[in-house]
């Protein structure tokens, strides 16, 4: 399969990307290194990523930042760090890679457990991964061409065996599974 | 009790004001109409309306626009509608009140049953309900003063039994649930 990973730099992707090359053709992105750039808060630089990567079979997303902060430090500017970037950017990832996929492809997005099993300081993270939860489940309904859709909950990073955090997300992208949140380690 | 109700000439505020009225002290705000006008939309709006009515014990929301419509009429611009009213006017509507809401006062937010059972043509109204659960577990976790945050996720409203659409409103209204999402009709 070819693969498209965005985030590749990052916790998540560089626990991933030494596994899904031993098998697939990965192309890396991210917004400081990889193959190709990508800022997936700007939707202008998510349509020219896939104008410039073509036949793709698997797109896989581990980046998106946001604001982590009691209640009290809380606005709305710091909402919307995590609301542009990890919650929107990875919508509009599905939103404008949907038309690029190859038939039978798969988005799959990373989400994490504030979604479900808040713990304090993370009301922002809460929102984000619980707005991306649904977003799957109610995207999985629609999208066309034998398209699927899955979203990767892990709990925290740090603690998580690599083989299990790895095998999560192969199962969203080689599996057959759609619209499921697959929670890791919680 | 003191209920400031935002949103009561929507569907739901139609059927709500009536029986809160019989046990309550009820001040209606609305975009158009109401006792006093708020746009849940913009936090200057909002902090205004906490400023005028004073000494609340609970405040009710069920405002809140949503865009609905199929995955591929979905661009960033229709998704906001969302975000920036029912989402993120919700989410602001407990950051600046929680400052001004009486001691073991109470917020009830108005989610919907897109967050976890989603049908077609409803991607927006899910990512902003999936988001609002998940904001109001994490935020029951760190409101102090004894304040309590739940939300009711109604079914089709229309489908809704007065009776059930408003006993959910009032268990959380008059009761000690918090961090609760209460499922009405699905």
């Amino acid at each position: 399969m070819k693969i498209l990973l965005i985030g590749a730099s990052g916790s998540i992707g560089k626990i991933l990307e030494p596994e899904l090359i031993k098998n697939h053709d990965v192309v890396m992105a991210g917004r400081n290194s990889g193959n190709f750039r990508v800022d997936i808060a700007d939707t202008n630089s998510i349509t020219k990523l896939f104008e410039q990567v073509q036949n793709i079979d698997a797109c896989i997303c581990v980046a998106g930042d946001c604001y982590t902060g009691d209640l009290f430090s809380l606005d709305e500017e710091k909402l919307n760090i995590g609301i542009k970037n990890k919650l929107l950017g990875q919508i509009n990832l599905v939103l404008i890679g949907q038309k690029y996929l190859n038939e039978n492809g798969s988005f799959t997005l990373t989400s994490g457990k504030m979604a479900d099993k808040p713990v304090k300081n993370n009301i922002s993270k809460a929102i984000v991964n619980g707005g991306l939860h649904s977003f799957v489940l109610a995207t999985s309904l629609e999208l066309e061409r034998g398209i699927r859709i899955n979203a990767i909950s892990p709990g925290k990073v740090s603690e998580i065996p690599a083989f299990d955090l790895i095998n999560s997300y192969l199962k969203s992208v080689e599996g057959q599974i759609n619209g499921e949140i697959i929670k890791v380690n919680y």
